[in-house]
């Protein structure tokens, strides 16, 4: 007999796994659980036997990681490994499925609910909104860092940022919202660019799709106060905000319309905070120049002021960088008069 | 009684449903199933009253955005809307949850497999590297131009992009694979920004989760000329790849690892382009005025020197506007020399 591989996603909840699921696990000869890397509903297994008249074994990540045991007798039998949320979203499972299309054993996947697209969904936002997603294990300066890089990055291009708070198996401890909110607001202090404040609007989404499931809404002066329960939980950073965006988080979180703040609409890129601020003051230092140079400077005065044109047009049709490099050309060329002692330039 | 409107995501294929979903079904009073705007598996309707013992009443778009029908009943009785996929990813979907809270109607959403994130995880990426994804209704200028964009602005920070070809309700007629391969590289032919070439590596994933779903890897050229089937459909077109996506790509696909290509790998942004081309030059250029140029201009050569080396260190740390200003304000001193007379500079 042909051997077959079957990674069976669990969904949210006791009771997420998909029909289908269910009669993968009801037709496999043997079926392993894996839930020690995934925060799951602790009626999970008994739920789970129950619908499907089957005993699962419950099994570790190094038994999962190191896979021979699944893969050997996967070589000659159906194996089921079944997951919470989706199997796939997991490096782990990946490998192993990997490993089991190596020997020639066949494999599939069931497909079942994951926390990145229910939150999205859950949240009101539109979920084509969403920019790149970030895992936090710990509240590490590092991981903090690059939360705090990816929000700029999605926050300059107007989307949304999930922050997925992930739960660290050795520590036996998960990064708690509190803990992540905080990191965020000192990375804020550290670097200065105006990413975040105490009066970010953030969703907190705590235990998504099981029973006991809380959704918060506000911002992080009062979410970095608050106690959120038993994990998983993750954070949603909403960025631009449509109007059907405003309406449906504040009837789902339950608030007014004016609280619920779009975090995107003071952010700016680096060329949109300099270019009007650099080309007044290069029009200015021009005009008081013009006065002082004699006209073998005419040509580069006419290009100081051309030059800058250039890059407020470039701004404008969303080229930064060539806007900058027109910008500093401008200044450079009037500059230059003050280098070799021509003019003092008045900027 | 209170009433009660609750979403039910039908997943992917015909068997899809959770087991919480097949309870709430159950459980309910009246049951609607829209279907119209996603393809969906044609024995989802047989098998979901099969499951459930339930009769659902199909309803249209139509009836669902007017909503005043399901509305009214769900002030007094439970009332379930199913929807293939997970159900609140639709505004549609959102908009009547807005409206049925706002008429004090409790509302609840049970969360299922969707195909943005079954997309992702059955494509053997890594999921948190994927960037925006968009969806494409027809292959418009239009839309063809913003998908460029986006897979543009995802490829220069190394992310995958996901593609959603949809379906239009009234024209009856999806977006097809070839012709948004086409589009996107009519698209190249008009903007030429290097985003893709007919080598880029792309992803073709057909019915995701479904009995008859197919999963074709290759090249836009070879892609661009295939026949796909039925809808519903969807490309990803990875950025840059770790190992490990190599592996896994090569394994689902039934690839070498040689034909797995990293589409960001060429990938530069403007500045990471310009700045080492224009840096140089303006050293070269920089060596010959020294020679031809007075004392009087010894402290603007050395800032030339300065600024150019300062764009360098900016690019280094991923500044790479203030990096351009930096190198606009070098060459612009520089320059300055021939606008004046001075002495002719040779770049």
């Amino acid at each position: 007999m042909m051997g077959r591989l079957t990674f069976v996603g669990l969904g949210l909840g006791a009771r997420g796994i998909s029909l289908e699921g269910v009669v993968a696990v009801k037709e496999a000869d043997s079926c392993y659980l894996e839930y020690y890397t995934t925060p799951h509903e602790p009626t999970l297994l008994k739920e789970l036997e129950n619908e499907t008249g089957r005993v699962m074994t419950v099994v570790d990540r190094e038994f999962v990681e190191d896979g021979r045991e699944i893969l050997k007798e996967a070589r000659g039998s159906r194996v089921v490994l079944a997951v919470p949320g989706d199997p796939m979203i997991a490096t782990t499972h990946n490998e192993l499925r990997v490993r089991a299309i190596g020997q020639k054993t066949e494999t599939a996947v069931i497909h079942a609910a994951t926390i990145p697209s229910s939150a999205a969904s859950a949240s009101g936002l539109h979920y084509y909104k969403f920019g790149r997603m970030m895992t936090i294990t710990r509240e590490t300066l590092d991981s903090m860092q690059q939360a705090y890089h990816t929000l700029q990055t999605n926050l300059l291009q107007g989307l949304h940022t999930l922050l997925l708070l992930e739960f660290d198996v050795e520590g036996g401890e998960g990064a708690a919202p509190p803990a992540v909110i905080g990191g965020l607001l000192r990375a804020e202090k550290n670097f200065g660019r105006e990413v975040l404040t105490e009066e970010t609007f953030a969703l907190v989404l705590s235990r998504l799709g099981r029973q006991d499931s809380e959704l918060r809404a506000g911002y992080l002066k009062d979410l970095r106060n608050s106690e959120y329960g038993e994990k998983p939980h993750c954070i949603v950073i909403p960025g631009g905000l449509h109007f059907t965006e405003v309406e449906a988080v504040a009837a789902i979180f339950g608030l007014g319309e004016g609280e619920v703040r779009d975090n995107s609409r003071n952010m700016k890129g680096t060329a949109e905070v300099l270019i009007p601020r650099y080309a007044a003051k290069t029009r200015r230092a021009l005009n008081s120049a013009r006065e002082r140079l004699g006209r073998d400077y005419d040509t580069l005065l006419e290009n100081v002021e051309l030059y800058t044109k250039d890059a407020e047009g470039f701004l404008a049709r969303g080229e930064h960088e060539l806007a900058m490099l027109s910008m500093g050309y401008a200044e450079g060329l009037l500059d230059s008069a003050g280098f070799t002692g021509r003019a003092k330039i008045d900027w």
